[in-house]
């Protein structure tokens, strides 16, 4: 019999919900907008159930055929509870959201933050099973980690752990939404990359930056990336200092951690991969220990925008 | 009958042999001048191998009662077969460090770096077996760390792992001597703070730390702590500084591990710990993220410089 998992990857501007096989074939995949600013957290999971019963009775999926549903959703996230303590994406505090979605649904409901979702999703469907430790880095709006350490996702005391984007690299940096300065987050996510270029905008330049701007539209990482593939040497020099600090954090955690892969994922990261990935390559061999560069490998994620969804189906699968 | 463990802890300055009895009972203990700028290392590992023959005629121990040896080194070291691969601190690469002393002893020798020998005295001797995830930190001429995630050591894919001393924090910051710039360990280690105040006084200025040192001394951390504890501004300043990275790299650990506790050893922690604990407790609980600091301990070891010893006792008793 055929059984299926029903994802939910929870961000701060879509809700991609899908369904997996257990054998791996996603048999269907929709995305609806979070308007996180318009909409209050019940909303929002009134929303998530809603979608999951939805994709249920739309692919006619009988209630033996479900295996397991999961979401994954931004942290900070404590473990075991899943309470979403403080999050600076979603604007929640304080909210239980495990027992909120199993009560709406009636059932057993997985919840992971999303970045410790993406790991299991690299690990189980990424076939990284030779790693003892594997960090999965996600570079979008924000910066985020996931952790596994000897097949086993680590999650920290109390579920806090792999808040890499909060690893502050430069004291006099620019703030971050958190309100410390120069976190990793601040100086290489998009948010930085956008931040950058409004920066020169603001001077009267960025011209080829804005060239790739459609009217009225705001100019995003994707922009800038567009500009400097066209040789514009300011939207190149935002590339260049994102990459610089991508690597510089990357290099922390190899130094740290001494892993045998580091994965990366998220829009960014795919989308400008072939602007910063062989700088950043070059540039964490050459800065971290000898030791720690034996063996290591850093590569971008196979399973693109859907490693949300794959980690919920190893989230059922394995149940970490 | 009574049980002996033989540890010995290597420094770049000096050897500390030791033995300990498996009821916790320290017999004996001696320091050698390491002279490891004058010194090969093959000469260094007679070095240590005849302090631990020393130790053994001295007390007069039995073999039988010698239940094992132990030594903690700088790393980094290659996990599992213990090499050498480039010790900034010693001078030594490619020198496969447990094969030359079992050679030299003609028995099995446990090697492990010294913060991992460090981290595991604290857990099973400073009594942290509730810890989850236990990060050990000694500031002293440098910055190292252990980690034990769930009662084992981790030493990462290669024994690479730990390496805190050389998160950048500051790419503008000063030349560490890994080459880098604005490492930790350039920022806030006893050779930080020795930097800055040589600083001062190669401007003329620095006169209240001076004041504490003997004719013809260094300055080091230890003069510089003795200034501030006097009042004067620029010892206070410097101080302040070290604490202050301090607080900085320690808050970017909490909010990557999630550890439970977090304790501080070395020298210049040990011993400047009045000047900065309780300022270095209040930044990091105020610079982390509200899940991460929820029951995190930050504390100093109570195995004092012994730590290294402690250590070699749990290695061989719990063999890790």
């Amino acid at each position: 019999m055929r059984e299926v998992v029903i994802g939910v990857d929870l961000g701060a501007t879509k809700i991609l919900t899908g369904a997996i096989t257990t054998g791996g074939q996603i048999l269907a995949k929709a995305k609806f907008p979070t308007c996180s600013g318009e909409r209050d957290a019940g909303e929002i999971l009134d929303l998530i159930s809603n979608s999951i019963i939805k994709t249920i009775e739309d692919n006619c999926f009988a209630e033996d055929e479900i295996r397991g549903i999961a979401v994954a959703a931004p942290g900070p996230l404590s473990y075991p509870d899943v309470e979403v303590v403080d999050s600076p994406n979603l604007g929640w505090s304080k909210l239980f959201l495990k027992d909120e979605l199993c009560r709406r649904l009636g059932r057993q409901v997985i919840v992971e933050k999303d970045t410790n979702m993406a790991v299991l999703g690299e690990y189980f469907f990424g076939q990284r099973y030779n790693c003892r430790c594997l960090l999965y880095i996600t570079v979008s709006t924000g910066i985020g980690g996931g952790i596994m350490i000897d097949g086993k996702l680590y999650r920290g005391s109390g579920g806090g752990a792999g808040e890499f984007g909060h690893m502050v690299l430069d004291p006099r940096g620019p703030k971050c939404k958190c309100g410390r300065h120069g976190c990793w987050e601040a100086l290489a996510s998009g948010t930085a990359i956008a931040r950058e270029a409004a920066g020169f905008v603001s001077q009267g330049k960025g011209e080829g930056i804005l060239a790739n701007c459609a009217e009225g539209e705001q100019i995003g990482a994707r922009e800038v990336g567009d500009a400097a593939r066209k040789g514009d040497p300011e939207a190149s020099a935002i590339i260049l200092r994102a990459s610089r600090y991508l690597g510089i954090g990357i290099a922390n955690l190899v130094n740290i951690f001494n892993p045998d892969t580091v994965v990366l994922g998220g829009g960014v990261a795919l989308g400008l991969q072939d602007l910063f990935y062989d700088s950043l390559l070059e540039h964490v061999c050459n800065n971290v220990f000898a030791l720690n560069s034996r063996n290591l490998k850093i590569e971008m994620t196979k399973l693109g925008n859907d490693i949300g969804l794959w980690g919920c189906l190893a989230s059922v699968l394995y149940s970490p």
